[in-house]
């Protein structure tokens, strides 16, 4: 079984993502349509090849801790030598940072083979490439040259150190601190926590993006920097000398996604570790969002991926597996249908085909936006592009992780007690996408994010392009008799996003945001419903513009997306209608609710 | 903390289910309040003291097969022996059948504690239980001297063994044989399949009820017999003699539920398997479904213990984990807050709330009705809550196991990165729980039962039963001007379910079961959410009519469970809404999807 449709991905670059203006730019000119399937035919190989054997095997052994350093099966930097070796650490790296300089648009249709084949070992790549972006943004030449280059390379391995065991979410309590030192860099001292990637032995180094409070600076998200600080430290001919003190204290033992080790770390303790500051003091967080904001969309993606692959494997399970008859089949001794056959498998795998395919489209439309904030022709277009990614992150993040994990949930059911054991990785995979609504952001926060941030800024401007986006979808939607209905379901629910977002605004001006914010994950329910909802009639009104008249497996590949789209209308879109009481309501239950009410203190 | 809020407990029993009225019926006779109190207090501490140590060690170290025998940690037969000696095995059975006769309204709310300390371990009660129930039921005075009495001691464990390799859900398409032998009894071939229990050395004997065919019967359920198959023979003086043959071929994996050990046997092979017929050659299936109707009430029993336990847990990171502040307390300075003091995290914490507590009156509801069913002093009440049992248990079974899923995701959302860690018991409870909508039925299969037998039972009488019982409640909610809103939504909900329920049954008439069936989840969704809103409102009631006026415990409990119930009416209930335009749409999606729609063929 394939992890991921391949015609169904090159529709969505070439007809619903017109990959071709993407290529026609001038930063990526150097790639053209025939270069990218080559790329994708090696990705495809790869990951089948060097990362989806160990899939079930990273899961069964956890990572151990042996003399403070971690055991990771071999199996896991054999998979990245490969995928180093074959370039796909630089695939969207620019060219002046030793990168190949793929469209986004490219790079992640590729990654998701690798996140689908094994997300334990595409995190590391993941993070790395999001360690590279980040100091592509904001580091000095100097550092770009000592630790971009091997990012970029992959020759040295990334992470991103945020939290500590007191501050998970809340990043402005952070209490790691950097003294400066006589030659600009900083001795950091604390306790690190959540990891991932924080100690191993593969590649040459560990470059570990860290927020800490350099000395004197004020409290809260202000007083944060940002520094690099390496596990191995580099001279000034930028040689790996002795190791940085920063030192492995314990492991996290997760329900999936084990093969990427989870690590609390202390830094300075027993000798010094050193960091180099990356952008201005006070400046840490901000620039800790360039990389934030990657692992938000790479986080999804692996959703994505999850589903995608998952939806593979129950679909074959459901073909292939004869069990029952129909209910208007009375005679036992009449043969058994396929799983496939009985409806309610049937509504499972629709479900399942919806957030998996939906989920790709908007994830390489989310990477279209990144190629167009880079590469457009024009500022306008750039600063648009950039709205949009901004707006639409945090959706992607939040709605799209749940709605992959329970696409997950009936894959297993749709293998029933066969999917609940480990003969099948469908199990493995709800497990793993399980982590995707709690890291980089719980889905709440993104909600806070989305309503309290995303949606107002720029006067609402990325909201108004979305909009308007949709509008054009639908435009083209109402001319096809079949989308008509649909078109004209998807304004409907445009208007109440537009008034609802006009009334939290309203609720904010006036009770303040304790009384808004309160309804932010109802809020990112409705715009994700929406979101997800546009995003398939995009695909059903490219998958109608260009029906075959003759049957064959592209007629069936179009009606399939059709059908798909005509299921998310009748059973999903509708969602949003039972969130717009609540939303509208003042008094909120659940502000209502009293600590005390919960239960007596135990 | 606690796993289930005893408060709670009492609340559902004495107010909601008035449990007197159960204990003054004449079979109940020899117990009252007081003493049931005392079973509580006992199942409470046994199941802290001996059950929930080993919860998550038995998750650890999954069963292993050694030279054909099962190897099971030794904490689990250390429980079972415990529960054996303090008389928990004895609940609920008769005393004719060596039990303690006591209502199932309290021996189910005693064993939820068992449950939500250590499924694993209460499996092996559970199905012991339902075994002995079905032999009360169904077989020789002869058979329950040896087979039921040892079982209601807790000397012998039961299983039940329907499953076959090619064939889990469909029962009819069974083959394991039973060959008449000249005293008899049978000699079983075959194999079967996804056996919790089938193997190990606890208790004396285990007792598979099994399900085979008498040679030449008929295809079909039809054909199907029940068979008392025992891993040790009996003499004729009832002695334990030799091993019948009963062969463990393998062991299944799971993710979850791993100290019930679950395992493939094979019948007959290098040797006879001896087997007593329980009931009519050919009514196997219909003697069969005793016990799995007591399955299917004991495993979303399971759920709702789950959703209990997790939601204690994550119930007591939230008041003591301080995290983040308010969104209008700009000063980073300040202290942080608890969790319990974020919105969205109450919003979890309320969804868990309503789930379990929600969960246990249904639960308990249905425990009733068994007494109801068994006790109640005239034939007509006899029958109508055996019919309302009959009904609801799909329900509960598969509405209320999805629920208290989500309910646990919920419970992981709240503690962030660490509830996905093996450091907190809401990682295991989410496993765990996962297998509740598979086993015993998929919740897919309940659905059918539901629409497809349930409903139109002696011409819909169950229905009207319920709906009759529903409009009690409203009209004592209406009295009630806080909750007259929350009695006219649910009259409302209930007129669409009548109406709903007609036209399906109509669409059954016209275009027959595939039409009809095809909406048989959405249906099912449709009836677990008014059941469940309705539960909501039976607890609202009693809690505010005897709500105290002085502040206190009391008082905050009440209050607490009135918002609940606010909350499932604002939050929970209108999602019915939008299940009736696709219920009521002759234009399926799902029936409408073609095989080959999908993607191609692997």
């Amino acid at each position: 079984m394939p992890l991921i449709d391949r015609r169904h991905l090159s529709f969505v670059l070439d007809e619903v993502l017109d990959a071709k203006s993407i290529l026609q730019l001038p930063a990526f000119a150097t790639f053209d349509r025939d270069s990218v399937e080559q790329i994708l035919d090696a990705a495809e190989k790869l990951a089948i090849t060097e990362f989806l054997p160990s899939y079930q095997l990273l899961d069964a052994d956890d990572a151990r801790m042996e003399n403070g350093r971690v055991a990771l099966p071999a199996e896991i930097g054999r998979a990245l030598n490969a995928f180093r070796e074959q370039g796909f650490f630089r695939m969207a790296a620019d060219a002046e940072h030793g990168g190949l300089g793929l469209p986004r648009l490219i790079a992640n249709a590729a990654f998701l083979w690798f996140q689908a084949a094994n997300i334990s070992i595409a995190n590391y790549a993941m993070l790395t490439q999001s360690a590279a972006e980040l100091l592509a943004q904001h580091a000095t030449p100097a550092q770009m040259q000592r630790y971009l280059l091997p990012l970029v390379e992959g020759r040295f391995l990334g992470t991103m150190a945020l939290s500590e065991p007191h501050a998970g979410s809340s990043l402005g309590d952070i209490t790691t601190t950097a003294k400066p030192l006589s030659d600009g860099r900083y001795a950091i001292r604390g306790a690190k926590m959540w990891i991932s990637g924080g100690e191993h032995d593969m590649g040459e180094n560990i470059v570990h993006l860290m927020l800490a409070r350099i000395e004197g600076a004020p409290s809260g998200t202000k007083g944060i920097s940002l520094f690099i600080v390496p596990r191995k430290r580099l001279d000034e001919e930028d040689k790996l000398t002795i190791w940085n003190n920063v030192t492995l204290t314990s492991l996290n033992h997760k329900m999936g996604q084990r093969g990427t080790v989870n690590t609390a770390l202390s830094l300075g303790e027993g000798g010094e570790t050193i960091g180099e500051i990356v952008g201005a003091p006070g400046q840490g967080l901000a620039c800790m969002f360039t990389m934030m904001n990657e692992a938000r969309i790479g986080v999804s993606m692996g959703a994505v991926a999850h589903a995608s692959a998952a939806y593979q494997h129950a679909l074959g399970y459901a073909r292939e597996r004869l069990q029952g008859r129909h209910p208007d089949n009375k005679d036992p001794a009449s043969p058994q249908v396929a799983l496939i056959a009985h409806a309610d498998v049937r509504r499972m795998l629709l479900l399942q085909k919806a957030a998996a395919e939906g989920g790709i489209a908007l994830a390489l439309y989310l990477a279209k936006l990144a190629d167009l904030k880079k590469a457009a022709a024009t500022p306008g277009e750039r600063n648009d592009a950039g709205l949009l990614l901004d707006l639409l992150t945090p959706v992607f993040k939040a709605w799209m992780s749940e709605e992959c994990l329970t696409a997950n949930s009936n894959a297993m059911q749709v293998l029933g007690g066969a999917g609940y054991t480990r003969d099948h990785p469908v199990e493995q995979h709800y497990r793993d996408n399980r982590l995707n609504p709690i890291h980089e952001g719980t889905n709440g926060i993104q909600a806070i994010d989305l309503l309290g941030r995303k949606v107002g800024m720029a006067e609402g401007r990325g909201l108004e392009l979305l909009l308007a986006e949709i509008e054009r979808t639908s435009n083209r939607a109402s001319q096809h008799p079949q989308l008509a209905s649909q078109s004209a379901a998807l304004d409907a629910a445009c208007v109440a996003l537009g008034s609802i977002t006009k009334h939290l605004a309203g609720v904010r001006r006036t009770d303040g945001p304790r009384a808004s914010l309160a309804k932010a994950s109802m809020y990112m329910d409705l715009f994700g419903t929406i979101t997800f909802a546009w995003i398939w009639l995009a695909q059903a009104v490219e998958a109608a513009a260009s029906c075959p008249s003759e049957p064959g497996p592209e007629l069936d590949f179009r009606l399939g997306l059709l059908q798909t789209c005509t299921f998310v209308f009748e059973r999903n879109l509708p969602r949003y209608r039972q969130l717009l009481e609540p939303l509208l309501s003042p008094d909120d239950p659940v502000l209502a609710m009293r600590d005390e009410w919960f239960g007596p203190a135990s």
